[in-house]
């Protein structure tokens, strides 16, 4: 453990100095980004898909998808008609500031007004990389179970919003969505929580609306979308 | 990125010596190992109370539950009856040698035929890491969707069995099973399959009957349990 533990606080230090640097860039294309996080499977592909059918071309969006590797899921974006990047790790467990960078150039920022982030499917590394975004946002689908909050808490706290997602399988499975948001609350007080099924359309209306008011607040200047 | 590969790679080569030394150690006892992973929420906690039902008492089992915090897992097994140690790796997303080495202490070997180390949640990272295991064996669940093979590889490529949970779901999301089995074979030919459901018991008594020959395998002397 002595080995590893200063080579990782050095890996975050770089990675903070270059997310200030993509952070400078985002400000100044005058752009809302969100890191999108959860664990795989829990529907982060399925969420964008449906965010972008609710949002476009009301607010221009566009998408960096992270995986290890394939390039299914900026397949399955494209075909939404908005610009994406797939941006392929070839291994690592989280996508980090560099990353993004690279992959900024086969963007067109300056004609967006919302990028997201769809990071690597994981519960735990990517909430310590920052990548320059304005939020993270995290979905747990409830098959996961409502112990999730307990067990993953950074990710929790990091989120600016927790989207509690295919809640159409509630009378199939041991999960009480009442004890992820208790649970998620109490590690974070500021979290804004939705209850959606991206199978069924259910409260994916609120979500938009939300994020409408984000992408508002950051066109009219300054942190409006982070407070 | 020059910044991270080399490092990585002297942790990979430092955590496979000390896997060497836990390997002798498990040998010795007569034990049979198996590293059990999963992304989060796919049921790996649940699989292991039914396998201890199954097989206790003709077979004695041990188990490292692998935690970033907390000690709701261990708390679950110990119920069981069985030899129980919580791990918390602090923020790691994945276990390693050296943290598996220095929770054997506090188990019994002698007196156990069969150790489960049950690691972190996470699809990416606990499959670059071994601990001593004789086999890894990992879970998939349907709600997770049928086209993590192709997302995940590498998990699917190291691990000998893989048992795909929540069968009981399946009329309720979009997930073929055929595709699972179909993506997983191709990275991986010598895949045992396991089609379970730990909430209806489905189809986990082909598992505990495969576990049973893998132990006597072992008990037999040798290397029985990886042919």
């Amino acid at each position: 453990m002595t080995l590893k533990i200063p080579v990782v606080r050095n890996i975050l230090e770089a990675n903070e100095r270059l997310a200030e640097d993509n952070r400078r860039i985002f400000r100044e294309a005058g752009l809302l980004v969100i890191n999108l996080m959860s664990g795989p499977g829990a529907g982060k592909t399925s969420l964008l898909e449906r965010t972008i059918e609710a949002l476009q071309p009301e607010i221009r969006i566009g998408v960096i998808e992270g995986d290890i590797q394939s390039s299914y899921d900026a397949e399955r974006i494209s075909q939404k008609g908005v610009q994406v990047v797939q941006l392929n790790t070839g291994g690592a467990c989280h996508l980090d500031s560099n990353m993004i960078k690279s992959s900024l150039d086969a963007l067109d920022l300056d004609t967006l007004d919302l990028l997201v982030v769809e990071n690597v499917g994981n519960l735990v590394c990517p909430a310590e990389f920052n990548v320059g975004e304005d939020m993270k946002a995290m979905i747990l689908s409830v098959p996961e179970g409502d112990d999730k909050p307990l067990k993953y808490p950074l990710m929790f706290q990091e989120s600016r919003a927790l989207l509690i997602n295919k809640i159409d399988l509630l009378p199939y499975v041991n999960c009480d969505v009442g004890k992820i948001r208790e649970r998620a609350l109490q590690l974070n007080a500021n979290l804004e929580i939705f209850e959606i099924s991206c199978r069924t359309g259910e409260g994916l209306d609120g979500w938009a609306d939300w994020l409408r008011q984000q992408v508002s607040a950051r066109e009219a200047g300054g942190d409006g979308a982070e407070t």
